[in-house]
């Protein structure tokens, strides 16, 4: 591995609907290079995604989807046992939507990283990746797939390959991962970190050396280009604060990911 | 007015909606040239959009975005009382998500063409025609605006030069006009015509020579683009088949409103 | 077993909703004694509600609530995770939503059945009809919870117990049985029977003797209190008046389950 | 008028939606005597309704209804051209629902007010207070219906007597009144006021003396059984905490309006 300039940082953000407003989108958009987008449909809704779009082109932050399961009272975290071409058709439509939006600001989308409970289908069942790179390949084979780095890497290569899309990976900041490189699952204790100068620490470290401390004390090699962090309320912010600033600090430059992928 | 050779048949598609089935699509596509194309908010889902794109495409049929009210309960027929902001927002969503399908398909929407409660708004304030058409411009100057042709033409064509966009006017096959121009309310008795060789002459005669019976056997002075017919039923069908021949026979081609707007 | 009299005809229906027809309501209602409505989740809207409760009402058919998941789009067939506790508040909600109409027609609720993916969650997991059956308790104990007839029986008579409510056994007229007396999926050739005659005179002796021939010409002792039929074209209601002849005709009253058990 | 000893204060809550949260709910429910709930139409879902009526029946807040349109993404503020028949089916379903929650806490709902839009329809309609006063009397003649109190006052009690149920006259505690002893328009400045001691005082001098101060300095005779109330920020929980207070110091007392119509 060559030393690592560049990294992405990406967050969930333009997921408030209608009266509702949820996190602090004003406070994490300028902390980042890439936002993932509600499209309407576990999340969002037209006017959010107008906004959200304006504001993240005007603070320098790529756009791109983030469609979800059509389950707004479940907010798309519930599994739900729909087809591959169900999820094909959930996640052109959303996709589309979001263009509009990035169209009438005068930008194009960057990427699509899936939402809560369609992210972890595809997390589980790589045919569910693969169905999704085929829709952003005939879509705009610019779209950029961002996918969980971890074990399955090689088979997320050749999907992006296979499609000639590019395949972004993903390190999640504040989650402990297991010794294979998998994510310890939310149900467990542990699974979400809090101490933020261990959380900032591991993002560089990951960035400069493609090592990850995981369970058990174990070291793992990990690469991503692109880290997903929270705008969910004030701490969450603040540790993105913070993961920006030892980024800035160790030399490596936060831009989106499409400028080096 | 020059001879006119060629008009446009559209129709509302694409409007059924999971186990829901809208319409007779498969018998009404192939006579038309235009398919006006449910968008998900009144009605139509991502697979019925997908699918219609596809059935559309392949019997020669331009594809357009057909955006409605966010009231699948109503179908989209009842007024709500949203700002132009909050129609643009749901116009620009919809055509996006079209968009996708279309590309999925290798094609490009050729139109837009606002469905029921919003059609009726932009009849009654041309402010919303306007808020339309600048979201339009906004996403792709290529789209073409399908408006109501009566009396209030010039500023129809004001709006499309001021945007640089294609206004298309739309002749309603199967109602009623007012000596005024203007649509005999559904309300009123004889809103809507049943009689096929009747409503298949008047046509003709509008597009041959731009004159429309209307109420009160005046005559009136009507030029449209294209001509709006419908696919509700097996009788509705007849009326489109009986339609288009008694074109094909007056020597008019039926062709895609793009092909010559 | 004691000889059977009686026997009670159940069917979905009140699952058109807005614009959208389902299912031909007014041929078979006049033919079962117990409605499963629609109540808005899956299926149905207020309006359709409202007309469900007073056809059946005036027909004679005992009204129930057929809850589904919140999944329109997928017509609640699809597996949701949802939670126990999700599951329990989906069903009380609409339960009372249906209550409103059945009080507006001066009738109470007889019964509740869950619908299609909620309804096959509950076959796989008793725990699902225990909390489905609280519900009921805490509701209105005398509702009538509808479940599968099959191997878990007496696991289901003892939730009843549990919660002092009537259980009602569930018999499929057109589909086929394992020798365990579970129900062949319907991914398996052969899983939904079309032969009218059979039907019926399975459906007969299903009542009569207790005994259903299964697959693999093997017999199942199988006590069923309710016999599912379906009204979604002019075969299956054709099949539904087959059934409910050959019934009176060996001399068992159809009549509503709250009425026996 | 005989001097009033006891008032109720009204306030609307349960509007948060799956992982949406709106409102103080848990400061506003102890201080007031009746909780509008939302019913899941314009906000509110299953979930959050049960535990609204829980909470509240734990405060000694007596519980409502609190119905709107069918406009989740407009919070169910737009006017929808929906016919008294849909408003009826729509009030229906939702009193009908909430009820449910009412029966599994072991409790019934007091009163029904119906939200936003379909509020200021009644207030400009009074044939919309008829149709949904004859929901109420064909659900539970118990019900109250919570109207606006003003220069209709007769009008609407004879529908109250016409359909044999209680109607309650409500007061906007931070509203300007107009002359008529009308509402002014929130478009208009002043409209809502912010002087929690103005608004503390005229509360008190309405209850015991049935006399508001409007625009333009004018007094207006104005009875009202009920005051409403908001808890969407800690000014406004602040406001009704003040409000209470001058009450409780002026000898009277808060209560359940039920208690006392």
């Amino acid at each position: 591995m060559e030393k690592r300039r560049r990294i992405d940082l990406n967050s969930d953000v333009g997921e408030s609907f209608g009266i509702y407003k949820l996190g602090l989108d004003e406070d994490v958009i300028p902390l980042i290079s890439s936002a993932n987008i509600g499209c309407g449909f576990h999340a969002g809704d037209p006017a959010v995604m107008r906004r959200t779009v304006a504001f993240a082109t005007q603070h320098g932050a790529a756009v791109g989807a983030h469609p979800g399961f059509p389950d707004l009272m479940g907010f798309g975290r519930r599994y739900m046992d729909a087809t591959l071409e169900e999820i094909q058709d959930y996640v052109a439509y959303q996709i589309g939507a979001l263009q509009a939006f990035a169209a009438l600001q005068g930008t194009r989308l960057q990427h699509v990283k899936p939402h809560g409970g369609l992210y972890n289908m595809a997390v589980r069942n790589v045919e569910v990746w693969d169905a999704i790179a085929g829709v952003l390949a005939g879509i705009d084979r610019d779209l950029i797939l961002v996918v969980l780095a971890g074990p399955n890497r090689e088979t997320l290569k050749a999907i992006g390959r296979r499609h000639s899309i590019r395949i972004a990976f993903e390190f999640f900041a504040d989650r402990s991962y297991n010794p294979d490189g998998s994510l310890v699952s939310r149900r467990e204790p542990g699974a979400v970190l809090h101490d933020t100068r261990f959380v900032a620490e591991r993002v560089v470290r990951m960035v400069t050396e493609g090592v990850v401390t995981a369970r058990e004390r174990s070291e793992i090699r990990l690469e991503a280009d692109t880290i997903c962090v929270h705008g969910d309320n004030p701490e969450a912010v603040s540790l993105v604060r913070n993961v920006r600033k030892a980024l800035l600090e160790s030399g490596i430059e936060v831009v989106p990911m499409g400028t080096f992928l």
